[in-house]
């Protein structure tokens, strides 16, 4: 099922959608193009909206965690994406270590961690999982609340390789964001490959760098099958010497968010847009929909009270944040049974493998929904995104779920990029 | 649905899908490790044959002619294979121009060709159909009982380049075997990749070389999974000066029969089986279930009437048969509603995208079903070949449908093998 689009806009509502689909073969062809360029990354995940007027990635995460949300209809997908992604980066593999996040009690992240050691098996690989916790000393088997195990190994070095007991991996996969920096053991590895490399962590990635490379990506794109860049690429602005304890840095703050309100509203205007713009304040690292705050007006960042400071200030892994983005909300309009909606769709190597909408009863239109809670509830794409079909209408699922794979994929392609150009040894040879 | 396998053989029944499941991962590896070593050919189809204790392909088709038949839920894996071998065989390509066979009156082969375009233009490339036929001298739109259609244009030739009006291909497919040799339209073409290449046809083709390449892939792999490589391959013979109408090179075809046939009543008694065994003669060139006698006993070949020799001397395009092949027949214990099913497993690149049953209700099971009439039906598989399940028995489907994807896979291998090993290049080099 695809949720409702609701919204009071009847100019160009679907038109976008349209746009996909007549130009079709050329957008496969510029895709194709693009990856002679830039290597496919393993895995990546992007959580998109949907405003009708504007279809735009808002996240790109490339330690996806929510593979146990799609539709098994799909697995085969997965298989052969990922048969693809293991030949084109480490074709002679045999044994995988994965290593994941710590949370071990969270029983939906596990059972992601669970669908991607079947995937990854599926493919001919041994895998075993290597976990970071300390208090994993000896083989720790989860059981499942869908009836699967998974079995939690510590970590053994042995001088610059990684593995698990009697377990020598030619490839480490990384599902951990390394949000609190590079763990002890995976520094100074040599041999093993590393996927995603290190640096696509959060210690190091910003989503700044992200969005100046999807900004080009989207340009691009945009200029190839002739829509106005707008319409998929959210605006964006950045402050990178802030405080929020200190109260530093709130001018910078404040200015750009006028500024990027300002060019909102003339975009609102020349759509006949009416609804009202806000942007979204981001810590530039780090991720899991901690230090978020939706902003309509430049005057609520300079007034902020302590909650609000100190929900800005600290992210996952207790980080401090002194980098933010500020990014154009873009209002999500689609809606399952009366409650918010928003597509994240899921991609191994270059291929779209599946998506869900992540439904929330108890937030609005114009708010965060990467946030936990019993309102939040997966909604697994019933159609796969590679099945346009022209005879229907641009809104039929087929064709939704083709736009929702085209922008997923260039905000994938934009994270290949960002990455490439982000490896210490291209920022060094910069340097140089 | 899957068929169900009635042998009163209780021994080695499963044991083959037991021990393919068992070795999955070595499998696999072992398949990744072989595509480093040969290029994967665009498409191609296989018959497969299994009779519990044995499971082979029979044939092994590089201008397959069924993809209507597939089950479209398996669409998508279509289409993301065909994205692969595109990338892999001409990813700069927009313009593809289709040559398939030329009987417009089949309704069933015309919509498999609706199928191949729809799935190319699906990865993003346009797509014309150019068609072989001296009477398509305009653009004829052929109207298909599925409601597709279809628009035949004749050839046009401009110097060293083949299209149709106003269409110049990067790439030109062939859905058509050549059986009637090299049409003079792709004869010395230059610039444009031709796939499969032009050798591939039957003009040139010889089952005698596919089932040679077959041996080698076969042995290596049953040693590499320990099981005995007779399991998998069928024992074959050559004839190669044969006139079926001159009534000369008998004697050799008979000796060879009886040869196989000792051969293979010592396999059968070494697993215990009761069956009667049967070789198959075929023409060494061609296709389409011509030119195939079923032979239990040497002296049949020796006595055959007119009307044998006759069926047996011509095959499509009415070529004269001067070369055969005996080939080992392996009965088929599959059976729906009563009637004798032979799986047929269809691949893109290196991948499996679907497979359909050939079930043909006035034929035996030691007989060749691939044969017209209005008692030939297709069954798609209901799942597909590459997730396999340990937590099921050996003959679920899934686990079924992963055997069947293992030795079709076998036999797509050994076609890239041969195809590139009769390379003209190769031979003329091998020559020298």
């Amino acid at each position: 099922m695809v949720p409702h689009l609701t919204t009071a806009l009847t100019g160009p509502l679907l038109e976008l959608e349209r746009q996909f689909l007549d130009n079709q073969t050329e957008i496969e062809q510029w895709f194709r193009s693009q990856w002679l360029e830039t290597t496919p990354l393993f895995y990546g995940s992007t959580d998109l909206r949907n405003s009708g007027f504007k279809l735009a990635p808002v996240d790109l995460n490339l330690f996806p965690g929510g593979f146990n949300n799609l539709n098994d209809v799909f697995l085969p997908l997965c298989v052969q994406a990922a048969q693809s992604a293991i030949e084109r980066i480490c074709p002679d593999a045999r044994n995988v270590l994965l290593i994941p996040e710590n949370h071990t009690r969270n029983q939906f992240y596990l059972q992601n961690v669970a669908k991607l050691v079947s995937i990854l098996k599926l493919t001919g690989l041994n895998v075993r999982i290597g976990s970071l916790l300390a208090e994993v000393t000896e083989p720790t088997t989860l059981e499942l609340a869908n009836g699967a195990t998974l079995t939690l190994e510590p970590l053994e070095r042995r001088g610059a390789r990684l593995g698990v007991k009697n377990f020598d991996p030619c490839a480490v996969l990384l599902n951990n964001d390394l949000s609190a920096g590079i763990p002890a053991p995976l520094q100074g590895l040599d041999g093993q490959w590393l996927i995603p490399p290190l640096h696509a962590g959060w210690h190091s990635r910003r989503k700044s760098n992200h969005a100046h490379a999807y900004d080009r990506v989207a340009k691009d794109f945009a200029t190839h099958i002739g829509i106005d860049p707008w319409r998929i690429n959210p605006e964006f602005g950045v402050c990178g010497q802030i405080d929020f304890k200190e109260r530093t840095g709130e001018e910078c703050l404040a200015s750009q968010v006028d500024t990027l309100l300002t060019r909102i509203r003339s975009k609102y205007k020349e759509y006949g847009v009416k609804d009202e713009p806000f942007v979204v304040v981001k810590a530039d690292a780090g991720t899991y929909g901690m230090g978020i705050m939706m902003v309509k007006d430049a005057a609520e960042v300079k007034g902020l009270n302590r909650k609000q400071r100190n929900k800005m200030s600290v992210i996952k892994e207790g980080l401090q944040v002194h980098e933010v983005i500020i990014q154009e909300g873009v209002h999500t309009f689609e809606t399952v049974d009366d409650a918010v909606a928003e597509p994240v769709v899921y991609m191994m190597d270059h291929y779209v493998v599946g998506g869900f909408y992540r439904v929330h009863t108890e937030r609005g239109r114009d708010e965060n929904l990467n946030a936990p809670g019993a309102h939040f509830k997966p909604l697994a794409f019933e159609t796969c995104c590679t099945l346009p079909d022209v005879q229907q209408g641009p809104d039929a699922p087929p064709n939704r779920f083709y736009a929702y794979g085209v922008v997923a994929r260039l905000a994938l392609l934009a994270a290949a990029v960002e990455i490439e150009e982000t490896a210490p040894a291209v920022l060094e040879e910069a340097a140089a």
